[in-house]
């Protein structure tokens, strides 16, 4: 296994990737064993760092992006860094899936680390259609606790979000956006509603964004040059 | 008509949003009309804070996104700026497009402009459903060349990327992400082939992203907890 990680915190990133400036590797190691690298990006651009640099000559199997500190469900996951990493390895042909605890605070990892590896295991087996990942999302249960695996829809649910303006010591306005995320999924085949009642829930994610239903009646818009 | 831009490029930031650095909003003006705000954020953050804070008192009717130097197409579309201020829009329940021109240098927008306004009056007259707006890709063409207009699919066409390594003048290496996009959409159905073809792509595009084909498939793989 090999870490690949942003070197600071890149919450709410999305599928940013770094272009217009350089980017860093710094390598940590146990004895002389290479254990880590630790970018000055994205986590799209350690996925892509990764495997077509640091890991060119071995490729790997699977690639796992998280455990990530709170939930990534619902509308949320197009602001997810972790989410983008996991379908930045999926572009690059690599079986991926990404993996949250629901808690920003007080995480219990043990339940959360042992159902991440027996997940890759089984994607490894199973194996993931083009253009596939799976968005994994655990609440921060012990497992005797959990209520059960539910395969999940992405929700609705959104941040409510507002700025808040201040000045600053020069009298300058800025504005920071703080928001709270609220729970509105009540429908039970949703991410956001599988999380919040005690169950994991494992979405089926893809990166092809077209609204496939609606091709027909746009076609029938009456286009002209 | 209001102008909400980042005050520099912002090229594949993708969905990021700025949660941990405040914002700041520069307001321009012709006489004592404001005309446009710049800010030092995403494509994303100047749809938030615009629809939020700027506008919060008169909310658009419709979010143009762009348009854009360089296409956005294919795999791509999720690394855009353009494509997720658009998206933004909608997650706020405003209509919206991204558009773009397909040409990195000597760009002429006198047709894309044109066809911008009149798409703007189609989407306000005919609507889009839920979490669906258009992606449009425009061929750096006049009017008179334009072939015709096609609703498309999302294509597969993606950049192929690799990372060069360069040392600092302190002898530090450091990685430049290099590539060239690669055309190799040979679909007529796919936003690529389109604009490459001299035709104008238009993509319904959606932030669902649920891989609905694999529910059931991936509902069967023998969940346990």
């Amino acid at each position: 296994m090999t870490v690949v990680a942003p070197d600071a915190e890149r919450s709410a990133v999305g599928h940013a990737i770094t272009t217009l400036t350089p980017l860093r590797v710094k390598e940590f190691s146990q004895g002389r064993q290479p254990v880590g690298y630790a970018i000055n990006g994205t986590p799209a651009d350690c996925v892509k760092i990764g495997v077509g640099s640091i890991l060119k000559s071995r490729p790997p199997d699977l690639v796992v992006s998280g455990i990530n500190l709170g939930p990534n469900t619902a509308t949320n996951i197009i602001y997810s860094g972790t989410v983008s990493a996991a379908t930045e390895a999926r572009i690059l042909g690599i079986p991926s899936m990404a993996i949250s605890l629901a808690t920003f605070v007080d995480p219990d990892w043990t339940y959360a680390a042992a159902l991440g590896r027996r997940l890759g295991a089984l994607i490894l087996a199973r194996g993931l259609p083009r253009k596939v990942l799976l968005n994994v999302n655990v609440p921060n249960l012990p497992r005797a606790r959990i209520k059960g695996i539910k395969i999940t829809k992405q929700g609705d649910s959104a941040y409510v979000e507002e700025y808040e303006m201040r000045h600053d010591p020069r009298r300058q306005p800025y504005y920071w956006l703080s928001g709270s995320y609220q729970m509105h999924d009540e429908d039970p085949s949703t991410d956001a509603w599988a999380v919040a009642n005690g169950y994991v829930s494992i979405t089926p994610v893809t990166f092809d964004l077209t609204a496939h239903d609606l091709l027909a009646e746009v076609a029938d818009w009456g286009w002209k040059v």
